[in-house]
């Protein structure tokens, strides 16, 4: 089955995501329709009140959902969000941001994911995201190159 | 009526909203409940396929419902994003990229806005916002401060 | 290019969506990617506060979804949603409810369509809604059919 | 702690949400902050294809979420939804419905909540939910009322 490690994927994000790579994400570790990810705590993401600012975490948990999407059909990087939906639940502390995604439905066209995203330490979430890929339609074709 | 200009917006942005600033995110105006920001294009945003990243994108979004807000309240800094959605409608140009917004609902504890973000000279979408601000409750207090 | 008629599509809900059809949901006016429609006020869809359930809205907006897009692409009943988002924005008063929906986007796998549900008589919305439907691979066959 | 027992709550729901309690619509279990309820196979709620309309499990899904708010703050009657965001995933089968809902974060002016809708004795989900449900200031006072 097609997959993809996370070493793979910091270097396809290294060369293809740089504003993703700037920001310091990385996969940490990515199966078959699962994925976490870290986002280092940097001042560039704070906003005010010294709290992480929301597009900070945004990207994060799509970066996750890139990841986890690929863990389950390989390295289709042509595969775009067509929808994401956050809610924000707590202040984030002033640490490393932890984000958990699973697949909830990988289907032929689109998968549907689902990101929980937690302050490094903290065992209550501080955004929960849904989102949504459309996968191209030359997967197969993508698959084995 | 409290509100802001797009230009201290702009500069609350340089102080406090690094991330927004460094990659360019600018209001260019602001009225009562309404505002439009640009980004400009810069390969910084980039994803694979050549197109603009889907988190720059809610990044701007969420930037221009920041002013938009801030707009029809004064410079309610600590006023948080509690819910964000976006539907990705088409393929960006490499332009930049315009955001449209407007305050929907107004309330005292909650603000729902919508953005409509644009290629710049294009007259279709690529990409539809819908978000929720919480207003905090000391929120005169804030006003004159 | 298919379409349907308000009439026709008001046969087609009477016939295969029971609840549509009881709760007295109608499509007023229906055209290439836009769609009105209307619910009667009743006191089934109350909700505590005398006020219109929220379900009831969600059903009306999906409604009129589905409308418009039959409007766009002809009867394709096997279009399904596949994500809704709806904001409440103000509480309805105790009258029909009637909603505008129009699409955003018009792909040959997904459409995404915008709703907003007002109370009659007022100009403030009482609702806003995102929605996207998957349209079959095989459209073609179907408009025929 | 206020809470409310799952006969408490369809005993509510039968005086105060006319059209969930005639679809069927019943609460199961309730504990503090999370809450299952089921709507039994009715061919009312069948859309075109012979499967279960989006509009049943989007008030099956807003139900639930009401019954676990309820199962962590006490009859808060007067709460309401703010936001609810729907993916459907899989087809539903021609059966019950079961809804699992549990809060994701409790605050003092907003509950986020996440529903995961199953058909009956099937493992993969056919939708996810997440709402928020706004509370009333005067809280306190209703909860002894």
């Amino acid at each position: 089955m097609a997959t993809i490690t996370s070493d793979a994927f910091n270097r396809l994000s290294e060369a293809q995501l740089p504003l993703a790579y700037q920001l310091g994400f990385r996969a940490e570790t990515i199966s078959n329709g699962a994925a976490t990810a870290r986002m280092p705590f940097d001042e560039t993401t704070l906003r005010p009140g010294g709290t992480i600012s929301g597009p900070a975490m945004m990207g994060l948990a799509d970066f996750t959902m890139y990841a986890a999407l690929m863990g389950a059909i390989g390295p289709v990087e042509q595969a775009v969000t067509t929808n994401l939906n956050i809610n924000f639940l707590r202040r984030p502390g002033q640490t490393d941001v932890i984000a958990d995604c699973r697949v909830l439905k990988l289907g032929k066209r689109l998968a549907v994911l689902e990101v929980t995203l937690f302050s490094e330490g903290e065992d209550e979430p501080i955004a929960h995201v849904t989102g949504t890929y459309s996968i191209p339609p030359n997967n197969s074709d993508s698959e084995r190159a």
